[in-house]
């Protein structure tokens, strides 16, 4: 399969995910984001998916991707940061992503550890798959399930 | 690698999982219990894992294994079932676990999409990593990371 | 219609029950377990079912035992005791029960007269009737619906 | 026993309930409330008991038939529909059924199986028995149970 | 006073107590669970009482000992583990135990410098008395008490 | 040791346990405080401390006595009466006292079996120990835990 | 003053307050309803007022006598029985009413004594005055404090 | 169209809405409810609509003509007063027309703006269109969108 | 009778009511403390009632005084000001009395018209009579029920 | 009156409503945004309106709108999406538009049909008028509402 | 202008300030609450202000403090330590200095970085500003805001 | 010191603080932002600080300056505007600030005297200093803060 062929699977990262490798380190791990982008990529062409990476700190911008990601078809897989627990916009746009394509919703430190606020997800109830507290590691089970899906086996 | 020197990883399924293939298929699938293990027994022979798969109905023999695993240093990975949102002495077992080799936890469904008593797990505050409505790869993707998190990239 | 022949109900009693005569007699009544039992027995073979009882102190065993019923096709009557206002678990075993012969839930006493903590059942969501309050004449009254409910009259 | 001195129970039927048949039949049933009351006739003559049967949209005859019935030492049938939710004065007016004849209420759908507001019966902590989802049996359920007690049997 | 006819308190350890000395050992010390018994049964000793120690990780076995406690007349002093804060089914089993020769409460750490559910016990609305945070010698004190209620002058 | 010598403990008594012995005696005993107090102190001579007994129905004097405790470097056993539930201000007092020498929170009735406002406090979280519904005995029993730590052996 | 010149004050009372002195005389007393509005009008007399008493079970006709007093420009004297916790209605034909000559609410037990959903009031934010726990002295207060405010010293 | 084929649209109001124009016009305005429902009918003949105004201070009255309107097939336009926010019997009674023809619910003042119990309102969840804040206007609003959902463009 | 004779009553004011007259005189009127206290003992006179009336700033100083009133069987009638919603030692004093001569709650202004916080009284649950938003007034309407207390007709 | 001088009505739409005919047509309908603001446009011209129509995905810029119609004195109909539920930053720009021109809030799909976090408007509290559920009418509705108040006939 | 004739303000510091610079020194910073005092006393001079310090213990004293401030028209500063969120009466006190002078609320630690109960205070809702976190500093900003606000150009 | 050399501290105001002077100068005053801001700066050239003002209704573009704030090691004060309450992607943003140079948040109006959704802020957490309610003065106290916590005094 050619790369031009290879289904495109969308990664979103949201507010602040731009300092990864410079934000709490204890909590978010040493690696940049670019770093994280270019093993997602990798990874990607390994399990034959070509693999698109934005990032934005406006929820506009996201919710505008969402859009185009349900407009192509295109699966995706969000670390939406604070906006996961604030935002029923990007819940909208992504709802249409849920009725399509699918998203995935990836956490990289355990949320569940830290404040209560962060305990609650405006985006879980409609996810295809939620991958909470692995590190960045997180992004690429996220891929791996991605594939799996669409390898018809996904259950 | 010899298979007696893989290190082992302990797979729990709590109450009503031994129905996995029979209970609310729409919800849960067609795949058997027993053929979801063999596949993770396979996939840990490839990732250099020996897995060891057990079920329970008892809160009282998942506490005994879990003390077993704290034991003998084995990560855990554990579906609860019902349990997730109702056992503090099964958190309780399950903190040695955390403060040593560290526990996965896995939802075959997704939860939050769910009743609200679904919602909260007492479990996830201390889980080194959770996977939520990935079906059954959801134990496969927890393998993955246990074996990303003991090969020492784990972030 | 001989003995062999008719359908059985499997009544079942959680935590508690076998103290039935014994444990707050001005609650729960003198009766104790075993007449509730032999009367039920009586009732059933005038109404041409099976009756099976059964007692267990343990979560573990009422989910067995409600696997079986499923696997069977008995209706199940329960009187979960404690468990009612507590196990997740026993509601994802009786929801097995529900989607195919059905389960009634059945309080000796008067539960919403009692602590704030009884009033919430786990269960009632998906029983097939609920009959509270009742004495031990609760069970024989369910015990009459399911006949009903089989005599294909049930509305 | 001539029907004459038959003790009487009183059957009471609130808002809406003139419209069993024709409201959500998939939720109450296609018999209609006429249907029902001449069934409860029937069998309360079986059982040795006089059957009076009412119904009204308000709530303050309601009150008024309470109030009787607790003069006359009455027992009481009620499925107060949507005021079971929602009146204390309904309530206030059958504590004087509960502190005299006693008073069963019956729901024939599963309340709890609805809305959440329909999950809490501001009547419950006082009644004498409670019978919810065994459709319109549940009348007949409770009138056995009424007969039950006045038989001196009632535990 | 032989040791025959010492009265018999029952020492009852809920789910991880077995893990003392092991588990948490900056919460709950370095004792095991073995020693603590020992010393208890020496203080009993001294105290004129006969102390029987049991520990599991089962709540049905828990609840059939506090029944045969409630057939034998034998004061229970309980740490139940994370069952505190969830099993209504305990509760009732210890109710009878509150009925006749009474129950104490007993948790080695301090349950309110904790996580927000272990502020909340199921079991403390009906204890005979309540001791928290004193480490392994709250059960030292607790039976201290039973003795002094024993003796008559417990107020 | 001469009496000079002894360390002192001080006990504080809160609002309304002057009327001890005179106050809903069914609740907390005939003993007055006079009388509690007089025990503490010669239990205290038979364990080598010297005992100090204060009662105030004024917030503000506990505090300015919290303060002595934690200049002199005093444990503090303290019943802090209606204020345990209420007073911000008092549990700062004795957040020194517990940063140093420590303090024991002792109820005499079980505050658990009461209203559900008593089921709070806001000293708990705090203390070294917590003794509740032991009567009068309450405050021996937190005397000798005082004693058992002063040993060393507190756990 | 004649007696056609008094001013008119209205008493109504609510739903079954007609049971007054057959309803729970343990809470209500044994005095009538006729006897107390025959104290009332006497003391009426007695304060220059003229007393109109009325009293339904029907939420509908307290509300049209509601009107009536606002368009008279008569005080009210209510006491509203359980539609005080439940009705907006009456409270919103009351808010006319207390735009104008004002009205009083009295309850004759203490409901904040009795069952939680009794301790809030829907009317009491825009009463004149409000006598709790009185007995049915409570109406001769309320009916003093209106002479005491229509002589213009209410303060 | 002749007046006599045009389809007839019931509109109800509930309590004080008689005192449209005298019950605080700040809020309500000054215009009554005859010259409302005048107003009303004068638009309905020129949408080609019969309109039939009905008020009632009794929700068993409501009640009734809503089983009224379910039974002709008319659609309903309803302004509860406070019976928005209490009554699930008339929610129940709604809930036939919701079925059918559908009901359209009416605030003329802005009750988002008012006290916290007027927030939630009990229809809303089956009504087929809600205008609130609109004054009288908002009746006319309603009768426009049933029009245009008669006229089959209602999206 | 003569002046020694009378049975006294004891008139508590507490926090800032010494400010009568001066603090929101919008809300609690241009009255002095010293002229409703005046007005009392007249009243009192006429009543066949000694008046004391005192008043603290000090919570501690109204429980002693609460405790003097216990021992001399004086009913007591307290305006406890601001400690009306916070103080649970008060309400500790004030139950003696409630076991004894009973008390009576006085809120000048209507407190449900105010904050929220102020809605919740811990006191109210255990009062004789209860009188809100009456003015002063409210304290001679208490006085007066005294009276029809003492004179053995209060009911 | 001509184009230019027509008072100007600005129609803003939040997130996700540029989807308008695609999202959820179940919900939504099959009309575009476009075509919604075509007949808006045309609609106001009948009206004697200008209409200026604008939507974006960015909060920031729907403030920035919301203080130019502040500044021109421009009534506004706003669906803010999403951002109804969550911003209080929208809420605080509308806040001058309120104090001025005044803004109608529109939902299309009834909110109160779905999810419970949708129930909550923060916006509506400040709004002249609010039109739920009516599908796209609900836009020109509110715009016959701003007409009907710019009349001077708005109540 | 000589000292005789400069404003006085008033700094009142409750509860446990007394321990400044020796209770808790991480939270609360060395310095000690006379050094604080010297400090605003001087920065008081430079500002034109004489600054009058006073702390207690007793909220019945800070309450007496208060009314002679709103009597003498002093603005105050306070810190109510842990009276903060517990006390009405002291709130109370404080309004009437509000409704005059004004009082502005100074923290020394963060109290949002804190336990939950300190995140609400009763007195800010009426205070002329707030300070927090900014150590003690904070008092001296307080000190700056009165002379702003005197100066006549507070905003 | 020139100007080059001093130390920047960046002020951020959020969403409608563009409006200052002209939203609701009831509560904020009639001073605009841009004078504020050179206020501002002229306050910092007297205190040996550079001022940085910005503003923008973009929450995403106050997550971008914060992000620069932590890289440059710039200190913050910020008023977040409606944010406060919402924006968790901003405190992200602003935790790096706080565990860097520290933010200070301010608010101009008295936020816990309006509505209930302004009392919580996700920020103060994490703030170096909070000032609330003291008009456009609290921009300059927190500015003079930040001045004391460089010259190494702040406390």
């Amino acid at each position: 399969m050619s790369a031009a062929e290879r289904p495109t699977v969308l990664v979103l990262n949201g507010p602040n995910l731009s300092r990864l490798g410079r934000r709490e380190p204890g909590v978010y791990g040493a690696t940049t984001l670019a770093e994280v982008e270019r093993g997602l990529i990798a990874l990607g062409a390994e399990l034959g998916l070509a693999v698109d990476c934005r990032q934005s700190e406006y929820e506009g911008r996201l919710i505008e991707w969402a859009h185009e990601a349900a407009d192509r078809g295109w699966p995706v897989i969000i670390n939406p940061g604070g906006l996961t627990h604030t935002s029923v916009a990007l819940r909208d746009a992504l709802a249409e992503v849920a009725a399509g394509p699918g998203f995935h919703e990836v956490h990289i430190s355990n949320v569940h550890a830290r404040e209560e606020f962060r305990h609650r997800s405006l985006l879980s109830g409609i996810a295809a798959g939620i991958l909470i507290g692995c590190g960045t590691n997180g992004y690429a089970l996220a891929l791996r399930d991605v594939a799996h899906r669409l390898a018809g086996t996904g259950e």
